[in-house]
């Protein structure tokens, strides 16, 4: 199988003879990353319609050269001023650059060369998940859902919140992971209700609610889960908010397809809590793709409105939050197809 | 002991008073938490002389209640169109923010807004540890430093980097760290050449060199730490560059005081290094600053020249890589004082 980043390096280069771009300036890790396989900071890609050059700090250089061998390298003293001559020499009219990614000050920068700004170049690359990104993703996913039933059992009276959530990273890192993808929220009992709950030294009692939510990376692509269950007896209430939260979140995922729209998907999560009485209490986007970060477009929430298209990897995640009592929130990363979405995350 | 969050609230207000700024502000996710103790993605700070506001989405309000009390909380539609709402109704005249901590297209919106640039008004707040920020940096060492101790023995013929990555961190976390705070370097015989290093499956076999650069992160101040060793018989051309870079590092770190400047410190290493032949190996600075980043100011390096002040914190970490064969870099946090510093990661 060819290289993932060679494909989208060439992917690129057609774009640019298509859209009449000389260049693309590329300074963002992720898309560094994207497009060569290097993935160090202080790293900028100068990508013409027939090269692909890499500006380097010198302690770059033979680590470069052994992950991306189809570029060129350019080893800066001055990084402005080295980008600036190259484009100067090899006569580039349109070079663009994506101020959505940097940094004000660096963007001035760019801007002051005459570098134009053109945000989201990649973002249809970036939001069809291709080859190995989308086994990637899988395997992420499949690394948490795992994790999940190997430490529940663990989830026991006296346990502390960070316990688990040490557990649960290790156990995705010996199934294969390199890292988690966001800080693991494990949330007992009233900490459920704070949707992003700070993981605490919370020690689990009887009949207490139990949120999980967390994923992790795999060769660079991440996954996100939650998981919300009662320890002990459930009460009537937690009964009734989770088979709501449940229901909506099957019927999200049931219609997440090709050609839907993600305000359509949220709208969908959203009506079923709100017809049940708790809408005030749904206080987030049902969703968001998920690929090299961990919240990428498209995002699916009553704001956004972007059609869905096979290929794309996104989560769908309604809650229900009782401040002071618990929450409930219900998530699983879906790979998006022309029927019903597959669940990654099982 | 007063929250520390609470006393950098109004340390920085009476440097907006002396500096005759109405208020500053707040986008960057770690000022945001220097400021309020509160620690979430799309949450913006308008610090005045006498308030601290804070914009927020609806699903964090009560979260942010608890954590920064002292804050008046506004809940946002529209973030931009609220925050000049707000200005406006506040009669602020000059309000600043921080350009180089902002993405370009929202400090185009501040600026459109009449919002003035200033960077770095946090800088020198945040390079002085204060109390609780000290201690958090300490313990985040102390536990890097034991974890190493914890993981050597198990440093063997046939197992993994990657293993012995995850085990560092799986131990850093059962010591009370919440994270790894950079990706784990484990490079064993010529990986250990590559300053920058991906943790691989590589095995390690009997006679190369095992270089581990890690760190974790305790209550979110990070540590920073690279041993290297020779697992076997160590050859001759190890022994020689190991004792270079260690009369570098040691030197380093003696003159690392109150006073003097940080490319002196470089220089100091840099010089022992070149002096003995292998001054073109060394290709990276020699530290950088640790607190809520992994690298914050100051940097030492050749160019940066920034004078050490007590309640400092910073790397030095010279090393010699030969491509090919193997490197060696040694480094600890150290914290300024007045004297020789007080070594945090042993």
């Amino acid at each position: 199988m060819e290289n993932i980043h060679k494909i989208r390096t060439a992917d690129a280069q057609k774009k640019l003879k298509k859209e009449k771009i000389d260049a693309i300036l590329i300074s963002s890790l992720k898309e560094v990353f994207f497009v060569s396989g290097f993935h160090q900071d202080r790293t900028v890609l100068l990508l013409t319609q027939n090269q692909l050059y890499a500006f380097l700090p010198k302690m770059f250089v033979d680590h470069f050269k052994h992950t991306c061998p189809w570029g060129e390298i350019i080893i800066y003293e001055n990084l402005y001023a080295d980008i600036e001559k190259k484009i100067k020499d090899l006569k580039l009219k349109k070079t663009v650059f994506d101020s959505s990614l940097s940094y004000y000050d660096e963007a001035k920068k760019f801007e002051d060369m005459g570098i134009k700004r053109l945000n989201g170049f990649f973002k249809e690359f970036r939001m069809i998940k291709k080859g190995e990104e989308f086994e990637n993703i899988k395997k992420s996913c499949e690394i948490a859902a795992k994790a999940f039933n190997i430490i529940k059992p663990k989830v026991k009276a006296g346990v502390k919140e960070i316990e688990i959530a040490r557990e649960l990273e290790y156990t995705m890192q010996k199934l294969g992971a390199s890292a988690r993808s966001f800080e693991t929220i494990i949330a007992f009992g009233p900490n459920a209700a704070l949707p992003h709950h700070e993981t605490s030294e919370k020690k689990l009692k009887k009949n207490e609610v139990v949120l999980m939510d967390f994923g992790c990376v795999y060769k660079r692509y991440c996954s996100d889960i939650t998981r919300t269950f009662f320890y002990g007896k459930p009460t009537e209430e937690f009964l009734k908010v989770y088979s709501i939260v449940d229901k909506a979140q099957k019927a999200g995922v049931k219609n997440a397809k090709e050609g839907v729209l993600t305000n359509e998907v949220d709208k969908i999560c959203r009506d079923i809590i709100s017809e049940s009485g708790y809408g005030q209490y749904f206080t987030h986007g049902t969703g968001h793709g998920v690929g090299l970060e961990i919240h990428e477009e498209p995002y699916l929430n009553t704001r956004m409105s972007v059609k869905l298209s096979e290929g794309m990897t996104v989560t769908v995640e309604p809650g229900i939050y009782l401040f002071g009592k618990f929450g409930v929130r219900i998530e699983d990363t879906v790979y998006i197809t022309k029927k019903e979405p597959i669940v990654l995350t099982k």
